[in-house]
């Protein structure tokens, strides 16, 4: 099903698949993206603020992009332009990473009577409901009836 | 040269060498990351609302933590727990990018002598100068002497 803005409601709630992170995932990103030693290898992990490997935010990130593309489907795409983004805690090899997203507010636009700004908060849990991210994002929303 | 908080002060500037962004990337991080039409293929985009292909605003965040890790060489590392994103337009086939960042602040703690919280402001501009992504994050940094 693909979502419109008269589809949508505030305290509207999406929970998406699970995502296993592998090891070799993470340091794969990190070779790519975010090539330091907490997110390379085990090695280079001890003895650094992290103590063992862990995933660079950045990862974590886009793992969650991609399991709110999955999870909430709106027809016209989830645009963000503007977020706060927390990592409460990093994401590490071996986490069933899920995401919980909630609708915290709808704003019609004035000047385009199909459209409002949607507030969402994305929050990804571990297997153990720990959050290991927090996205505050506002996306713009269309209706089905563009009249 | 590596850089403890010792080396830092607010004011200082970083700059970033050029990454040229090109279309089979976009769609490569797009396919595994953000699959949505407008970042998979030229004809996607056509009729959304970037009009054609652009990059995803997480694939622009991991190339610009790539710049980042490879422009200010902070010795303990690039650690940050929380910050605010804004994607004032999208980045696009053919840009070439480059990150400035700049250290807004820096805050001693006050039970680990050997750290400060520094505030740093990073913008990633194409050729023109136009911003593609500011992100404002806090991180830890600590002095080359711990006592």
């Amino acid at each position: 099903m693909r979502l419109y803005l008269e589809d949508l409601h505030v305290g509207q709630r999406f929970k998406s698949a699970p995502h296993r992170l592998e090891a070799e995932e993470i340091k794969e990103f990190a070779a790519k993206y975010d090539p330091q030693p907490f997110h390379l290898s085990e090695d280079g992990a001890a003895g650094t603020l992290f103590g063992s490997l862990a995933a660079s935010g950045w990862h974590t990130a886009a793992l969650t992009m991609r399991m709110l593309v999955d999870s909430v489907p709106l027809a016209d795409g989830l645009i963000g332009a503007e977020l706060q983004l927390a990592w409460p805690k990093p994401a590490r090899p071996g986490m069933e990473l899920r995401v919980f997203s909630e609708i915290l507010d709808i704003v019609p636009s004035r000047s385009k009577p199909h459209m409002a700004i949607v507030t969402m908060q994305s929050e990804t849990r571990d297997q153990d409901g720990a959050a290991v991210q927090r996205v505050t994002v506002k996306m713009p929303v269309f209706k089905r009836d563009r009249g």
